[in-house]
């Protein structure tokens, strides 16, 4: 859920000061056309971890706008008057009218948050307060309100440092109280209550947007682009009569182009005479943990993803390696049968659910709905737009029911794809592997690498994260594969 | 919930076979009309109370369709298989593709409900599983299933009566098991659980239709009716182009044209000479619970809807004159101002809902969005269907936070009203009461009476039942409100 805001987006002067101008007139211009239109209501909702710039957002969406159609609530602990009255009502107040902005500074998600951080409500206690908050966002957006979740994160390091950092400018050292440190202390707590929130409520209506904290240009021009774009989005669609409660439109690519995919090393590689020796090690302790005891209870769902020649068969090949051929099942994912066209795309993946004690490996999978299909057009945009919170619930229930799901993401560059299809080509008893789809697809690299990064922000859950794969180095890739699978089963096994 | 399905519904011989043949034909050329289209499958779902028709209705379908495109699925306790798996593995496995209909008796909500009643389960753990069913039937919407849920309804004396009549005729006394009558034990905690299960789960795009089971005939006509026009409903938008998880369609009237508004005894009255004796008695009991300590924890929110001229003011009055004025507020609800119009339509209630220890009289309420609003279009049927089930979380908000939510219907006959309306054209003080508006609402009886049994049976809940009082007779009516209000609040107050 937050990898992507832990990479330390950036946005130099030059470019803040390029975008700006322009930004902010475009965005009063969307501010007057929801005023005008007066058909729907804009409703932000603002959270996430402190010191990540909540406040300065709500202050500098203020100042950019006209804040005289803008209302902006904060809730501080509730008063007499609305302790008496069911959780809801102080919100339903705080609603912005058709026409108008409402920015809510803290909202129906804090109490449940916090309250089971603080450990006063259980994991039930908030599964049921967010399944409240999805029906009544869902109402929200069936009576015509835009919601934007905006969420902002800073990674535990960055939080120390920006703590250590107050503190020690006299200037500013008055602004660090105990309860900061306090605060922090349960930062990993706070992260793993907000990931299941947002796991579960990131909605086709109304997804959380996360947004890295730490760079005060880049969390402005970020929000302000997301919010402008989802107004003029919406303002088109009223125009065009459009029929409300479609699905939120999905976010622009990250600003500075800093993303997941370009984060990684893709250098890292394995020598080759160390390969053989780590292949076996970690091939032996899959072995074992496959036929652990505890393991007849659970199973196990590997999940290949990856772009064209990345390795994915090389990989697979030396997983199965290591299992008994009477335990484990491959499920080679292509374009589905007209059988499986009939049914709803997960139905073709339920069929290949693993027993307890089993292993399935999926070579690609259900995110071909929103990798492929979005990608070509296959699946509307609402319906893909849809399939993060499918999918999330999906895997949910192969968690529950004791499955470890464990997701790769094979990444090589552009320029190693293009140095592998030639090779294929060259080399006959692997042409058969290269088609001109593989070229046509190769054609799309940025549009495809956007939607890898949605996938990985909206899907890696802490309950089935996603794993990604520096697989330039073929050897690299299929040891970090073979040890990922092994730490996640030792850990679920208790062995 | 169960309310329309305790009426003794029946249909006769002669119009039984005056309708078979036509509607035999119409169900088969609609199941034609879907297996050509082959856009969308059609998910029948069979649950209800034992006894009350549902393996016939799973033969009757079979025989007047035809069956080597029905799919019908029986869920037996799971195997091995089915067990080694996630619980919905089966159901998926039973999902028809699109063109064909699958008919799964026993299906996602057996489990959940039968877990509950034999405590096996909490009602949390219920509630969980319904909101997963309730996101696994939207997803199934929006892949485009047609999803017809049926609940068949026996009265606890009718399921009674029909085990005794089995019993006694030896050649089906082998019928009636112990099981039977185990399960006729718990039929009240089966009813009470499966009112909350139909309550959560009655959504806009997979809403319950409840069928009164002890009469053959009704029961199959019903059914037969019912799913007739869902499909015909559901090709007609599919060739008109229009985009899937579109809420259900409306279901048309009962058939025999019995409903909850012509069964009420509408000679019901009491001599105006007891009238004071009993206002006294009740008033006081009204007094003394509202001033109970308890109460000071609680509050009361009192709905009062009714035809024109039902006498909704006589007996607000009545119930105010027994309160303190610090402690009530009477909301009347006309049109929405112009404010309240750029909101979400609950929102001018929510304004209204009263604090801890006092009492909200609402004349007219929410419920005027399936009332009014469905009757004279200013609602979309979409947004008029969806209410149902967000009626029913705003209630269940207020109740969970203290609220005793008691709803009245006040009914008059036709021929009652239009002697009131010339009564109050005559009277000088009461001329401003009868407007050109409900000369014109009178043309609408019917709608408006097909309206009102529809939103008693989807919002008649076991938290916030309605209480459908005959309003001939004003002092009848304004006695059975104080009662009533007297012994629901006695009951929750435990006084």
């Amino acid at each position: 859920m937050f990898e992507s805001a832990e990479l330390g987006h950036k946005v130099d002067k030059a470019s803040w000061e390029r975008q700006v101008p322009k930004l902010r007139a475009d965005l009063l211009d969307a501010q007057y056309d929801v005023g005008e239109l007066k058909k729907f209501p804009v409703i932000i909702l603002i959270n996430g971890v402190d010191g990540a710039g909540k406040g300065e957002t709500v202050n500098l969406l203020n100042a950019w706008m006209d804040p005289r159609h803008i209302q902006t609530h904060a809730f501080p602990p509730p008063s007499d008057e609305e302790r008496e009255r069911p959780y809801m009502w102080r919100f339903w107040r705080a609603l912005p009218p058709q026409g108008k902005i409402g920015i809510l500074f803290g909202n129906w998600y804090t109490d449940p948050i916090v309250d089971r951080v603080m450990k006063r409500t259980r994991n039930s206690d908030l599964d049921q307060s967010l399944e409240e908050i999805n029906r009544f966002e869902q109402m929200l957006a069936d009576e015509g309100a835009l919601i934007v979740k905006f969420w902002f994160h800073l990674s535990r390091e960055a939080q120390r440092k920006r703590l250590k950092a107050l503190e020690k400018d006299k200037d500013t050292r008055w602004r660090v109280t105990r309860a900061d440190w306090e605060h922090f202390r349960i930062y990993d707590k706070f992260v793993a209550v907000s990931s299941r929130a947002l796991r579960h409520t990131s909605t086709g209506v109304a997804p959380w947007i996360v947004v890295e904290g730490a760079d005060e240009r880049y969390r402005s021009l970020t929000v302000a682009k997301i919010l402008l774009d989802a107004m003029k989005k919406r303002v088109a669609r009223e125009k065009r009569g459009e029929r409300r409660a479609v699905v939120s439109a999905p976010p622009p690519p990250p600003l500075g182009g800093r993303d997941l995919i370009g984060a990684l090393d893709m250098t890292l590689a394995l020598p080759q005479k160390r390969f053989a020796g780590e292949l076996e090690k970690y091939q032996g302790r899959l072995n074992l943990l496959s036929r652990h005891p505890e393991f007849r209870q659970r199973s196990l769902v590997v999940v290949f993803e990856g772009s064209d020649a990345a390795g994915k068969g090389g990989c697979i090949r030396r997983v199965t390696g290591a299992l008994d051929a009477r335990h484990y099942g491959i499920v080679p994912v292509a374009a589905p049968s007209e059988e499986e066209r009939a049914q709803p795309y997960l139905w073709r993946f339920w069929r290949h659910v693993p027993r307890r004690g089993r292993v399935a490996i999926f070579d690609r999978s259900w995110y071909g709905r929103v990798l492929v299909e979005r990608v070509e057009g296959f699946a509307a945009e609402a319906d893909w737009m849809r399939a993060y919170a499918e999918i999330n619930d999906f895997e949910d229930q192969l968690v529950r029911h004791g499955a470890v799901v464990v997701k790769f993401w094979l990444a090589i560059t552009a320029d190693e794809q293009l140095k592998r299809f030639r090779e294929r080509e060259k080399t006959r008893f692997k042409r058969f592997k290269i088609t001109g789809e593989d070229w046509r697809n190769r054609k799309k690299w940025d549009a495809y690498r956007h939607a890898v990064c949605d996938m990985i922000d909206r899907t890696s859950t802490e309950i089935a994260p996603w794993t990604l794969v520096e697989a330039n180095d073929k050897y690299h890739a299929r040891i970090k594969v073979l040890r990922t699978l092994c730490d996640r089963l030792q850990a679920a096994l208790g062995a």
